[in-house]
């Protein structure tokens, strides 16, 4: 038996999320599939995390146990990305790992972005890449709220009412907006998120970033520790899950 | 009457090309539509020149003659953009402009770039925005090669069989190369450009950056003045129309 770690990218566009289902199209299921076709058995992808419906990837992480005879690395990404060709998954790189490596447990830290289009003009090629917002946002006022939300705290008001995590309490280690032109681009880092935490902080940066609250008003939400208080859920389409270090 | 100047960004992807054809989507036509549902009345909107199927526009221009009352251009945009929605074309600006003014003819310079995702895995959100290319390119001698084609030439090679100018004689102002990470921009600009010119300049170049001729051989083309001594045309999803200056 070899492990093998693989760094995936992928459009999020058609795909129920990374987790299998029934009855849906989903990403694990997919790439499992490729899998299949080249090995002729069975293999189980794990994930380093979940992604939901309509989120992108640039490097997802997943780990897969193959029996038998170990592949060249090169031959086994060649191979999966034939049989992955027109799904909108691409495997990025593929090399074997130790059989104590967990592509979740291990992660020390996940890294997504959020792409905003402050524009007025409605998206073309972009429509399902970034989320567009018409009115102007000021970055400054979102950059003062954001440097709030870093460190150690309960995010339970940035918590979707889905959420299986045991605990709201959450380490952010980076959060940066940057603005070119009419892009915008929120950074964040942390060891882990709760659910739709990135997009619900998102929404709610963009509510003050049009003015609708002051940017000091992140720290009632924090403390609020209530989901009502925070903004809307950002929509997934903005959302890429962009790099995990180990 | 009044004379309005568009500025249009669009994905070229599901289009036979700008120009109005029979039995086939194109953008001129799904724009004058556009214009009709909101107008009541037809109107014709004239381009600075044609796209090809698959080409894209960050800033294609067309001029729209309206009669009768003259319209509010904010109340213009956002109607045409309402008609516009989900076509994958939007409205980026609407100006007035003196009825003198000709989308096509007054254009003075032309500015296009060309992507192409130099990479082995396959694409994902990118696969209709971009041109795949699998082996290393190398950009010095890509640009080296380049920097021959800048200046007034008889660029018969680079020129497709279906074009339609009367003179292979054009200037090419610029062409500059750049890279970042994956990504490689050709950006060029010309007063006009021949049929398939840019894509047949970008074929070209791409075999010399993967290695099959030296950079100098680019003289050889252009002195043989005869389209069989390029390389292949590039794909049209890598080609944007950037930008007009008027």
């Amino acid at each position: 038996m070899t492990r093998y770690k693989l760094i995936l990218e992928y459009d999020g566009t058609s795909y129920s999320g990374w987790q299998k289902q029934e009855n849906a199209p989903t990403i694990q299921q997919t790439i499992e599939e490729a899998f299949k076709q080249f090995l002729g058995r069975s293999v189980e992808v794990v994930g380093s995390g979940r992604t939901d419906a309509g989120v992108h990837a640039l490097g997802q992480v997943a780990h897969v146990d193959v029996e038998g005879e170990k592949w060249n690395c090169d031959t086994l990404m060649s191979a999966t990305n034939h049989f992955l060709k027109n799904t909108g998954i691409a495997v990025v790189s593929i090399e074997t790992t130790s059989d104590q490596f967990h592509a979740r447990f291990d992660a020390r830290e996940r890294h997504y972005y959020y792409h905003i289009l402050n524009r007025r003009a409605p998206l073309t090629w972009q429509r399902t890449q970034a989320w567009q917002v018409y009115q102007g946002l000021d970055c400054d006022a979102m950059t003062e709220a954001a440097v709030c939300l870093i460190g150690h705290h309960d995010f339970s008001s940035f918590r979707d009412s889905q959420c299986q995590s045991l605990s709201p309490v959450k380490t952010l280690n980076k959060i940066t907006i940057t603005r070119q032109k009419e892009s915008l681009l929120v950074h964040v880092s942390a060891r882990s998120f709760l659910h739709h935490q990135v997009r619900i902080m998102v929404g709610t940066l963009v509510e003050i970033g049009r003015g609708k609250w002051r940017s000091s008003y992140i720290q009632d939400i924090l403390d609020a520790k209530d989901r009502r208080a925070a903004g809307p859920t950002a929509p997934a389409q903005g959302l890429y899950f962009e790099r995990i270090d180990y």
